[in-house]
């Protein structure tokens, strides 16, 4: 069982915001139809690419089938109103304002679906100053102050290694679609969801605003210190570095005792409490380095399971999907595509005991599923699915 | 209106991941009684404080309710499974196996309310090797390959400077609920939902896995250049950094033309395809930086957006909270707070046209809705519940 069966979406988008949105609304049981211009979503042009289909294309729009429809046509558009019909929710990417100029945005597809879900997904969002601006995940990291937070004084910015704007504006639109359609089977009432790139990416730093709000803390680039507790970050061992978190005083006193075989640091006045240790992190890092660099990581990590303080490997990327754990945990794992054959991926994260997430098939080549929509959900028969192909309206 | 007005949460969680969740749940309209210690949700302990009330507290448990809940005593466990039978929702981030201890599982509650939806959000998840271990943001970001991947190699490793696993997994959480609770509004039925931190983080790095699968790229700080498209990243102008995201052919050649002023690029062969400015990306950026540093950001910008070229600030985090475009989108909003008095924190992402997200009322102090909840959910008198509180249960 899947909990969203029942759902229908048309999905407008492309790239990274809102194909991640619609890839979990899929994985989640929902019917996720992804209209794509002739040349497809941008993101198939993308590499690597394996016997030429885009592995990140193919990674995030799996359980998905794909529909080419042009519409920028009076018979596309006309096309796209008639599937919204019997749609819930559709998600879009545009730039502000091209589906009105397209004649597919909220208020047209209302008069033809009350009650249809509309989510546009956008830099800046469909109002303010910046709105009409294009946006993408660097622009937005930038302009969130996550760039800078990122980076060391004086040197060139360095961005968060991963998309996470992007990402963040498709769990943003994923909570807020969800909470409509909850709404939506309880009064019929359709709505419009406005999320931007810069809001999503922002509201991820709550923590650092509560800071910021009361005492005009700017955040920067931190290593790997926590400026709410001591020793909480990375410290070199002998043969690379590992992750201490002795999170609180119990865990400190432990550390000292069964791990670091120092209990006289308990007693030391530059360690006494929580904010002693922050004070003198500097010290701590040395006389603990002394220690650790005595023995390898996995030394300490024993060590440090045993006694029950927190701690970790830094891994890199590769090494984090080969961990034993993970694999455990089926976050790796293979489809079966078409053209690309066997393809690795990751898994679902969330474990759901009745109805969990499912990768129930692979990501769709461009148009795959042009006729069978056509056909099952606006009854067209053959011949005229020829005729609109050969109009290049599909 | 809410979308979710209706929904009762049992909240038992505290630090991050879980507040975040149940946080906006209540922003969405969910009826949220976070239960707590006698000394409560350890973030309370995390400064900035204001008038002696915790500024992160404050910033992740607004629309709650607080009540103080012994539940290692027989009596607060009672109150606990009472309080559960009419709610729909149960959100917890204990270290696997403490809720089975304290006899207040899934299974448990499910006895008393066979429909709950259960949610568990650990470091690692309920199952798999590293399930017991305690684990906390910066092991999740250690484990997942994020940390390494936002560091220099052979420098001390350097965390993304959000927690961004603890909101990752609050996300993930909130997703499964929103699912799990629309399967529940059809069918009647519960489930017990598992969420970990480390899944959670890699599951954010779904372009990365789709790369590494391919050819095995272990990605690596990048500082801010894009692996699939150049110009796009940071480039230093007269008086600091500016993005410029020149993303497509097209506007490669609107940039050299009307941005940069030298339309003779275009047809040099350094810079002919995307790919060839990614070969030459040190080139370019030597030329565009040699142009660039002759004004200032705010001439570059402005000339940027005239012409349609992508491109934005590198805000610090002050300037981004100040930004006019964030203000216009009401993402800083102020709250009274009992104690506190105002207090400025961030307003609400998704903009909903019909159920919008609302802050109704500020974080709780401890236990400020025991007596009230006590009284309006399981009708105890004034009697009892000062009885509750002599024998320490509340």
């Amino acid at each position: 069982m899947l909990s969203l069966e029942g759902m229908r979406v048309l999905d407008l988008t492309q790239h990274l915001s809102g194909p991640y949105c619609t890839m979990i609304l899929g994985d989640l049981g929902a019917d996720v139809i992804k209209i794509e211009k002739h040349d497809g979503d941008d993101q198939r042009k993308l590499g690597p690419f394996v016997n030429g289909e885009s592995s990140p294309f193919m990674a995030i729009n799996r359980n998905k089938k794909s529909v080419t429809l042009n519409l920028k046509s009076g018979e596309g558009k006309r096309i796209f109103l008639d599937l919204a019909k019997s749609a819930d929710v559709v998600v879009e990417n545009f730039r502000p304002g091209i589906v009105k100029s397209l004649g597919i945005d909220y208020e047209s597809v209302k008069r033809v679906n009350e009650g249809i879900l509309y989510c546009s997904i956008s830099g800046y969002g469909q109002t303010g100053p910046a709105s009409q601006k294009g946006g993408f995940d660097i622009m937005a990291q930038g302009m969130t102050g996550l760039m800078d937070m990122n980076s060391e004084e004086g040197e060139r910015p360095s961005k968060i290694p991963i998309s996470l704007h992007d990402i963040g504006a498709g769990l943003m639109s994923l909570y807020s679609i969800l909470s409509a359609y909850i709404f939506k089977l309880k009064t019929g009432a359709g709505q419009h969801i406005d999320v931007s790139l810069v809001e999503s990416g922002l509201a991820l730093t709550v923590a650092e605003a509560a800071a910021y709000f009361v005492n005009g803390t700017v955040p920067k680039v931190s290593g790997t210190r926590n400026h709410l507790s001591a020793p909480y970050q990375a410290y070199r061992a002998k043969d690379g570095y590992l992750i201490v978190g002795a999170g609180n005083q119990k865990l400190w006193e432990i550390f000292c005792k069964e791990v670091i075989e120092r209990p006289d640091w308990i007693a030391d006045s530059r360690f006494g409490k929580v904010s002693d240790r922050i004070g003198h992190a500097d010290d701590l890092e040395e006389l603990i380095e002394a220690v650790l660099t005595q023995h390898e990581i996995g030394y300490w990590l024993a060590k440090m399971d045993k006694a029950g303080v927190p701690g970790g490997p830094i891994n890199s990327y590769d090494a984090a999907l080969r961990d034993p754990h993970m694999l455990a945990r089926e976050m790796v794992v293979e489809v079966e595509h078409p053209k690309a054959g066997n393809v690795k991926t990751l898994g679902i994260p969330a474990k759901m005991s009745v109805t969990p997430g499912q990768i129930r098939f692979p990501a769709p080549t461009l148009g795959q599923h042009t006729d069978e929509i056509l056909n099952t959900i606006l009854g067209l028969q053959q011949g005229e699915i020829d005729s609109l192909r050969l109009a290049r309206t599909i």
